[in-house]
């Protein structure tokens, strides 16, 4: 697959998903190999005006398990304080002739798009703003349900916690929209419920969901159960129990099932549950490692 | 040609420019070849005390597209904080023993050439001090002229804007100097002239310049237009266009002229020049790789 | 050597630190080399919750000697900041998915425990909190011992100023008194001596030491000065020449004898001592790249 730049999950067609997916379960055996001679040459800058030490070290180590090169600021920022006045723009096509990739991570909505549309070389977004994509954690959290459970269409996914600010099940739900026969059950708080617009694209695109207020009731269904953080403000007033996951909870999920987070997580998930099989939140950080060498190789080769 | 230290413009000659230059055209068949071995096993450290991501990552560019390795800061001020009151002499000598060539960036004049004094490896200046050397950045933007003219030999260069505390223009007009039949046109604001100790040098050694407030007066006749940032505070009193280029200038531009800016630029040149092929500011940041690639085979090869 | 994490000092018989030795002095051929392939591919991540630059640095130049790989942040506190709230646990497990091997520097005595309790890769210990453990410090100061007076067996060693409080000077008297025939002289001011249980540590294990308050009445008699760092505060009320080394104290020093000190000095050691041959403390730090290179080796083979 070859990609210009990777902005938003919008841009993945099905054929796409599933050709991104299968080069990913190819990059083990490169990450084995200790990368490829094909990428030693090859610079990946990190420009992030935010700090986000997780998403960066991700990127990186893909990169670095390609064989690749980094260069890497936590502070982007510095390229354009309001001291110094440059424009996003502006610094990209500085940082374009330093490096053959740039993985940004801005701080306002449409950030890597306006990067994409002056760099020289291929853009990756990794976030921008807080209403904005963040493309990349979308596609490893679809790459994790396609690796544990073998398949997308069909799944049946419980999203849980705060899902009307939740950035992550919003994009998810977005994509699993486009695969058949797909059911989701949204478990949140009265006033933290899936907004609407999610809810009408899946009712235009016949997606089956349905709104509980009670995991237990739904968990021996579903073949993943997608926890999100809830902050301790977001708790006040919440009953314990309905959107936290425990051993009480896992007894009743099937056992080929999986809990996933994207962590980093509050205490919605019992510390005992770390311990179970089914407990694939630490396996979704390193499939994110293989998802972000397949889109690098992606732009890379183009 | 080998170098024991970079430390300062005036340590070069004609016949080491010349060379440097010859040097830093070959890099970038070292560049598409994606490195040599050679440089492999070698480790650059930037030690740097003050913030500047641009000019480290520029650095660090050329270190990776030579094939070496990296080992960067950017609070260097760590090794000599007040609490800690480690000298700069110690830090150095310490970095010393981690790494095969020091790029340094201090917050004093001198810092740098005190760094050479204890250094049991290659220090290159990479700015010390407000009023301090800048070498790289003057010497990559002599290779600018020499790679876009074709000779320096010559030239005829127009310097816009705050020309009083513009390091950049400073340290180019001394190296410019050294060359025959150069002409230089100073166009600042009544209070941010060229400062004596500059004109003074150059009509010691005869070359010829002259003081104009006005661009377009004589942008027909030039081979360069080197732009400065201007911040607003610097704009009080000064008539609009007087120091800012746009279409209406460069269409007396020379066809074969160019404009350069050291970046970042404030708003001296509107953003429909960038398109223009004479808009050569952003190729001057690629040159920047490419003479510091060859520094830093200068240095390492001693 | 085979060694599964690097956590505290404690853990090394002296049958493993001769092996660790000797393992750190071939060291010397394999950055002659420029590394070798068999860590090429290997990522050692920095995960440092304080600013360290020369430890950090330290550790960097150590992978990158062997030919490995790194991902680093100087901002660890990032992933577990209290508006984040995630665990050093959760942490660590994250990073355990993107690299080989976590060098880790907490703020809290017993942290490197804990990320190792977790990890799925090994743990190495580069400090701890202010009362705990930077055994990695500890080794190098006594491979410096090893390395300089080729014995470590029989050596007598002046151990000068804060002692306290000095981390250095109490592991080293600790890992000290696991050899034969040692004998240790502590100086220091009446405030700041040797605490009760490193000395019942010595006399259980029949270890010969004597307490001073002036080096000069014995620095004839000693293979080694380790001289630590005493703070203004904490000179107030001390004698000025008591705690500090200078020439007229040199003189007086054994031929083949040396000094050390940890860095960053204040203004123990007089710069005129940097110039002689038994200033040991810069080759100390070189050290510290060799002795890390062999730990790491240690665990990345496991």
């Amino acid at each position: 697959m070859i990609l210009k730049h990777v902005i938003e999950s919008q841009q993945f067609t099905v054929p796409m998903l599933v050709e991104l997916f299968n080069m990913a379960d190819g990059m083990e055996r490169i990450v084995d190999r200790g990368g490829t001679g094909d990428y030693s040459n090859r610079i990946m800058a990190s420009l992030f005006y935010e700090h986000s030490t997780r998403t960066r070290f991700s990127f990186e180590s893909a990169m670095l398990r390609l064989g690749g090169k980094i260069l890497a600021t936590e502070n982007a920022n510095q390229f354009s304080s309001l001291m110094q006045g440059e424009t996003l723009e502006d610094s990209v096509r500085v940082v374009a002739n330093y490096s053959d990739v740039i993985v940004i991570r801005h701080n306002e909505v449409g950030g890597a798009a306006r990067a994409a549309e002056v760099s020289s070389v291929p853009v990756i977004n990794a976030g921008d703003g807080k209403g904005g994509q963040h493309p990349t954690q979308a596609l490893l959290d679809l790459y994790t349900i396609h690796r544990e459970i073998k398949t997308i269409d069909g799944v049946k996914i419980a999203m849980v916690g705060n899902l009307a600010e939740g950035r992550t099940v919003r994009s998810l739900s977005y994509l699993l929209g486009k695969f058949e026969r797909v059911k989701l059950y949204f478990i949140a708080p009265k006033t933290l419920r899936m907004k609407q617009d999610i809810t009408d694209y899946l009712q235009h695109h016949n997606v089956w969901y349905t709104e509980e207020e009670y995991l237990g009731k739904i968990v021996n269904e579903v073949d993943v159960v997608y926890m999100t953080r809830l902050e301790p403000a977001e708790r006040i007033g919440i009953e314990p129990g309905h959107f936290f996951i425990d051993e009480s909870i896992m007894k009743h999920l099937p056992h080929k099932s999986i809990v996933m987070h994207p962590l980093p997580r509050a205490n919605e998930i019992s510390a005992t549950v770390d311990r179970d099989p089914r407990a694939a939140y630490f396996r979704q950080t390193r499939n994110g490692i293989l998802v972000r060498m397949a889109l690098l190789v992606s732009v890379l080769d183009n």
